[in-house]
């Protein structure tokens, strides 16, 4: 076993640190989230820091960076109230890291994805998605220890693809092709290893 | 596509609700968080609401539902300041699931995992996991809009299997065997796409 102390991780240099850390929590959430400004610009990001906040109301969680420097996603959604977060699907991984370059205009035309637009919510979709979800803004908590900003959003709109959605509710990631990522830079697929049962005490949970 | 409103999700029975919306954050992190209360009582749960908060210091997120019944995690991190975050590997998804029980003891013998000690965290790591870490206490945040509980830790002590520590501090996550997880009770395996370099604008991010 590698064994790396509090002491090791200061003196590690920036970058060292900052992909080892990332890597820490595991495979994570990935997704593009689109937004626009009161000018009609949109926006188009993506986040790794997701969460599932709760299923009645319906809510997620995404925690930004700090808000010291221009945050266009943050800020279109604390202005426009609305934001959209599309999985990214295993052929778009490529286009999808490549929104995080300083881009000046919109980073939809400018890396291959198409807006596209509900009744509903005022943020654009990503067209491309396979799992879009349409969220307003419900609250915001700063945290202290590094003045990152946790947005919690309701999920008012659903759109999914044909064929994911199982009988259950389950959705269907594999199906979707929806990725996960790792790190800082790192994009991957999955395969099932299986579904379990609600598990109870005294037997193993059985197989789906 | 299938379009699902607000009133749809308002509509559905709470389990199809729950499977559906806790689906719909994509691929998550997912690992078992082990405690002790000050008793010396160890405890072990499986998470998937967990978050990278910040690199330096190096932080970390976990969700925890609303405090209104007991959480003994929960209560062991806010009594004891310790906890620790153990990928599942491939070999013990079931085993990991299985801790979501409502157990009487603890989980680490009932579900097949065994408990480890450092010097420097007063909560149990699993052995059986290839990547641990050890956590102090930091923050709370309540969440207003359902009640459930934001804790920030700081990682102060990190465990690797041998080998899956990179050059540039990456960690692979596929080496190390760790899961992903998606909806309530589904576990997966990774194949990687690709690591792609940082991303500037005008130029396709080449791949690592």
């Amino acid at each position: 076993m590698i064994n790396i102390t509090e002491k090791d991780i200061q003196q590690y240099d920036k970058h060292y640190r900052t992909h080892l850390i990332n890597s820490l929590t595991g495979f994570k959430s990935v997704a593009l989230i689109g937004t626009v400004n009161q000018e009609g610009d949109t926006n188009l990001a993506i986040f790794s820091q997701i969460v599932h906040v709760g299923a009645n109301p319906p809510l997620i969680g995404v925690l930004f960076r700090p808000h010291t420097v221009v945050r266009h996603s943050l800020e279109n959604i604390l202005s426009v109230q609305h934001f959209t977060i599309n999985h990214i699907p295993a052929s778009h991984a490529q286009n999808a890291h490549h929104t995080s370059a300083r881009w000046e205009g919109s980073e939809f035309e400018a890396c291959g994805f198409s807006p596209e637009y509900s009744q509903i919510i005022k943020a654009p979709y990503v067209k491309e998605s396979n799992v879009q979800l349409g969220c307003e803004f419900v609250e915001r908590q700063n945290i202290q220890a590094n003045g990152t900003v946790f947005i919690v959003g309701e999920i008012k709109e659903i759109r999914l693809v044909d064929s994911v959605l199982k009988e259950d509710g389950f959705v269907d990631l594999e199906t979707a092709g929806s990725i996960t990522c790792s790190g800082l830079d790192s994009y991957h697929t999955t395969n099932r290893i299986g579904r379990y049962a609600y598990a109870k005490p005294g037997e193993k949970p059985k197989e789906l």
